[in-house]
């Protein structure tokens, strides 16, 4: 949920062919994790050499991290003005989130082996997981404290725990559902989890996520 | 949480051999993944060389599945003739897991990353945490039952999810700590979270996780 970044100024054929490296590189990590991944497996995928992914991203790490960006802006194109909403909208987005997830397993699938793979030594997505963890629990926890003020209820000492806990029951609920989709409703159970949440820091009361 | 298995029978000294390649391999796939961890990494941090461990677990592979199987013995070995309690007391159970992960970053982290690792194409343990995850949301489901039927309370059509809810919250809380320990209480998260899923099955009531 990161704001949209300016895009680098560069030819349009230059621009889609960065496009297709970073789709073929969602494939591949998703499919191989990083370290699994290699830069010849990207490049086979988009018939290009090895040497040309290099020619456009640098080097591996730097695709990786691009790749994450990429999806980060893929994340809030849907969103009018790339607006990140707060209060209660914020939580309901969150829903249209696990609802749009379930239709595109395989960015998905790379997200959840990244986002895993970068607590291991050295990951050069380290710093981008941590830093996004951090950011959005800081935009949950502000949006727990602007539905309390909305409503008189003075915000609970809970509300970090919260916000890392609906982070945390996304993440985990896709994995589930990656490796059993014919088990795990992704949409529905995400929707239970941040009401059952939600209704935990707001106190008692029917469907706070209804409009 | 599985059952114990039957330890297949070896000289003592093989046992502790054994033991030893099975911290080490938990130490490397945590620091590096399994794609990325070698045996040769392994096998350099017991002493030994590279055939020594394929002496002992015949593969990369199979070394990985008796990992796994290794952490759920550590996982119940604290239970009372390692039974897995039923009802409220599993509740209780996972909250007293978090704080025991809490103490063992180590071992938290190489089932994170192993975990997510296992959705990626052909994954050795994919197999393993596709039925671990249907046990445990099995197992969980289970207690929501037995509480609702203790309190006289229609099960609601909600167990389903919030069983899957509770063990990807466990999942997610455990990046997120991992990445910033400072920032994320894994304990207190986790009960708080555990404490808002029950209580959305079971109505609203006064702390339903006190004993």
């Amino acid at each position: 949920m990161d704001a949209a970044r300016p895009q680098r100024k560069s030819r349009p054929a230059t621009l889609v062919r960065r496009r297709e490296i970073l789709d073929a590189a969602v494939d591949i990590f998703g499919a191989k994790g990083f370290a699994g991944g290699t830069l010849v497996d990207i490049a086979a995928q988009v018939g290009m050499t090895h040497a040309g992914i290099l020619h456009h991203f640098g080097s591996k790490d730097q695709l990786l991290l691009e790749v994450l960006r990429y999806r980060d802006e893929s994340d809030v194109a849907d969103l009018e003005e790339r607006h990140i909403p707060d209060g209660m909208p914020l939580f309901r987005h969150l829903v249209r989130t696990a609802i749009a997830n379930a239709q595109r397993a395989g960015i998905v699938q790379a997200f959840v082996v990244l986002s895993a793979e970068s607590v291991t030594d050295d990951h050069p997505a380290q710093a981008y997981f941590t830093a996004r963890y951090e950011q959005l629990r800081g935009e949950v926890a502000h949006a727990f404290t602007a539905v309390c003020a909305e409503r008189g209820i003075t915000a609970p000492d809970t509300i970090e725990d919260a916000a890392a806990s609906i982070l945390a029951v996304m993440d985990g609920l896709q994995v589930q559902w990656l490796l059993a989709p014919e088990r795990v409703d992704l949409a529905r159970a995400t929707e239970f989890a941040i009401e059952a949440i939600v209704s935990s820091v707001l106190g008692p009361q029917p469907s706070p996520l209804a409009e």
